[in-house]
């Protein structure tokens, strides 16, 4: 039987970096990954092989790091584990033993049972599947109409890079905007209006009731009886974690919210760990159970696994999900970070909110200026920031992520207004009106006029 | 005698922001703004009318808010003010009684007595003062040579514009890099190396000597006795604060550093105000007199006294200036927070540092995908981040800010590693590599190996 220390169950995003964390943490471990997949797909590079980089083999993820690192890599299937044991059977018939164990299984497309037709031909989902996708882009090459099921950042941007190459594309929403889990209404406004005069169609406010076709699918019907004209459906309504075999291993799990850990990302084995789309999330701000999978925050948990493979350490505990986005539709980006105000009104919070707007160049006659706009939300007892949405330019992943390290910080916003931040024409908004800043402000007003 | 609550002399960035947050805060109080121009120059952009812009009309600061917050301003010049009796007299000769006064009288290009021929024809500073410049720039159209003197940002960003517009340019710069007041050397060479492949030429390592020429300027001898010839020669040699008149009214004032402020940016006088240029800094780590002189953070000061102005808050107070820089040569942005690894050792910290690099769009096949740089300072002992170096894309301005609130937060680098961030393929580097968290992780291991 082959032995090994640590063994890595997935070799995606978050299985890479607790292979990586934990090789650099535990340089005397032996690591093994074992992934199905020949090659793996960058997660958030898919939608962009539609359209901007053209193919799948642009948006493959490098193994160099596997040499680099001394990390093992098998592609097979691990078919069955038993974490008291601590031995596995992969898919070839191999029987390994480990010393700890990580689930890194991902995820997989969630298409609900409800949904008539869905097994057509040229419908599709986004699997994380280089083959699959291979075949999705054949087809859809010879296609025209397309409609896109899901108006979430996926739908979105799998049917603005399709737009992009001159196909025939409809958004299809239940809600009553795209983008609007993790968007507020005028947010979410703008980036439909983007889209639209870009040339994406967008039904909203209601969703797929059948796919209808003969064999292959033609059409899509709405709950409203509206019908739209389908050559190729694709389904982006959500991911369900893939818990299938932690579940046969006897882990704690919940079919729907995935596979149970702690703040170490331990298992109920503590000797098995999981992380990313498959373990369990909790809210940063809320605790209560989240259904945010991003790649990003899948590799905190997978650095806090790795460090904590041999050892616990107290400070490096993840400490919750924080909603953090961001995407771009042409030139303008969009973010999220923590709450945004229709959610922290659900959750009970009393809220106050402000948004502000300028430039994000300076002077304005500057070329290729656009708008940059900062919404802030906080809590109306203690100023403290619950969240912040961002329209902008090509900084807004960045300018998230000032606003993301502002909600782990807790800081007040009164905090955010006396901050020094640097500016520069050519990079920023103006330092006399710069929005994040300015929207603090404001909320620093209304909270003393109370 | 004409009687304001508020008299704010300067209407520069800090004036205007004093105003603004001043009447925001205090909404039936009188605010008046005495400036000297007619039209004021937005600061950060003066660089820009030599090439981008291509005339300071188009760098002008829009005055529609003092109309639309309902704040005085009067063309004209403070010649005498006496804070005891809370009078000023004005060029025109009027009298102005005040409540409260705020200095935002700015800085002025600083020229060594030392330097021979700075005052032949063709020799020029770089003021915020749009006739000046106008000239400057009408001398310029016909000149072909041009030097500027002094490798900070303004020499750097001016060089490389006149250079793309078609002109010789030579920057000489005393120290051996230029910005090597702001970058550590491996930076600074990045920047020096990109400008010299745009074509700007830089001669380091020796200062200027004198301006050679009778009349006109025809050439530079530098401290090595090199000779470089010129048309134009312009200065760049660094500001010092503006605060004749601050002496003249008997404020607590050092020529060199500007006038004394407390952290509610109070005078010698309590009810008068410095901010800006004009004000002493000190900052935000050592505690140190700073020579950091930047609209942004000069923006911080004047909305810290807006705020204390009838009333003072502890928790609105200015704590110290970060250095907090960005700038762009081309599409390669640089930027710096906090304290660079050379000043943090000279001022006697035990640091650990490191330095990590990616592609900041992600997978790096996508189009225009360039480097992005992260270097973390941190102070050994307790792992607090005191200062970060960037090399990046045009999301390289609010990444320097996310490092600012790192330093302002005073977080650890394990904070930082443990941190959750927002990742897209157009907009920033990988997840799985995120230059700022890789720095950090590479800091924790180094920490722990001591």
């Amino acid at each position: 039987m082959r032995k090994v220390d640590v063994l890595i169950i997935g070799g995606s995003a978050s299985g890479i970096v607790t292979a990586v964390t934990g090789k650099g943490s535990y340089p005397d471990k032996d690591f093994l990954v074992i992934r199905k997949e020949d090659k793996v797909l960058v997660p958030c590079g898919i939608p962009y092989i539609f359209g901007t980089l053209g193919s799948t083999d642009k948006n493959i993820m490098p193994d160099a790091m596997f040499e680099k690192e001394g990390i093992g890599l098998k592609i097979g299937e691990v078919v069955s584990l038993d974490p008291k044991n601590k031995t596995c059977k992969t898919a070839d018939g191999e029987q390994i033993s480990f010393d700890k164990a990580v689930f890194a299984t991902g995820s997989v497309p969630a298409v609900p049972g409800w949904l008539k037709g869905a097994d057509l031909d040229n419908v599709f989902t986004i699997p994380k599947n280089k083959a699959y996708l291979d075949r999705v882009q054949t087809r859809i090459r010879h296609a025209n109409k397309i409609v896109v099921i899901g108006g979430g950042f996926i739908g979105v941007e799998i049917a603005d890079e399709l737009n992009s190459v001159g196909k025939d594309v409809t958004i299809v929403e239940l809600l009553p905007r795209v983008l609007s889990l993790v968007f507020d209404d005028e947010i979410a406004a703008r980036a439909e209006e983007n889209l639209r005069s870009r040339g994406v169609k967008i039904a909203v406010g209601s969703g797929a009731k059948e796919l209808s076709g003969e064999g292959e699918v033609c059409g899509v019907v709405l709950q409203n009886d509206a019908k739209l004209e389908a050559d190729v459906v694709i389904l982006t309504m959500g991911y369900r974690p893939n818990t299938e075999l932690a579940q046969e291993s006897g882990l704690a799990t919940d079919g729907k919210t995935g596979i149970k850990v702690d703040e170490y990302m331990r298992t109920s084995h503590s000797d098995v760990f999981a992380v990313g789309d498959c373990a369990e999330k909790r809210d940063f701000i809320t605790s209560k159970p989240s259904a945010v999978m991003l790649a990003s925050t899948a590799c905190a948990e997978a650095r806090m696994a790795g460090m904590n493979l041999y050892g616990l350490c107290t400070v490096k505990t993840f400490k919750g999900t924080v909603p953090i986005f961001s995407t771009a539709i042409g030139n303008t980006g969009y973010g999220a970070a923590g709450l945004t105000e229709n959610t922290a009104k659900s959750e009970g919070f009393q809220v106050i909110t402000a948004t502000f707007e300028q430039p994000y160049k300076h002077p304005a006659s500057l070329p290729n200026t656009n708008v940059q706009l900062v919404k802030l939300v906080a809590a109306r007892d203690t100023g403290v920031v619950l969240g912040g949405e961002i329209v902008g330019g090509v900084s807004t992943g960045e300018l998230t992520n000032l606003i993301g390290f502002v909600v782990q910080n807790k800081m007040s916003v009164t905090e955010v207004l006396t901050a020094q931040i640097c500016t520069h024409p050519l990079l920023t908004a103006t330092p006399t009106a710069y929005p994040l800043i300015k929207a603090a402000e404001a909320l620093v007003r209304s909270s003393r006029r109370k």
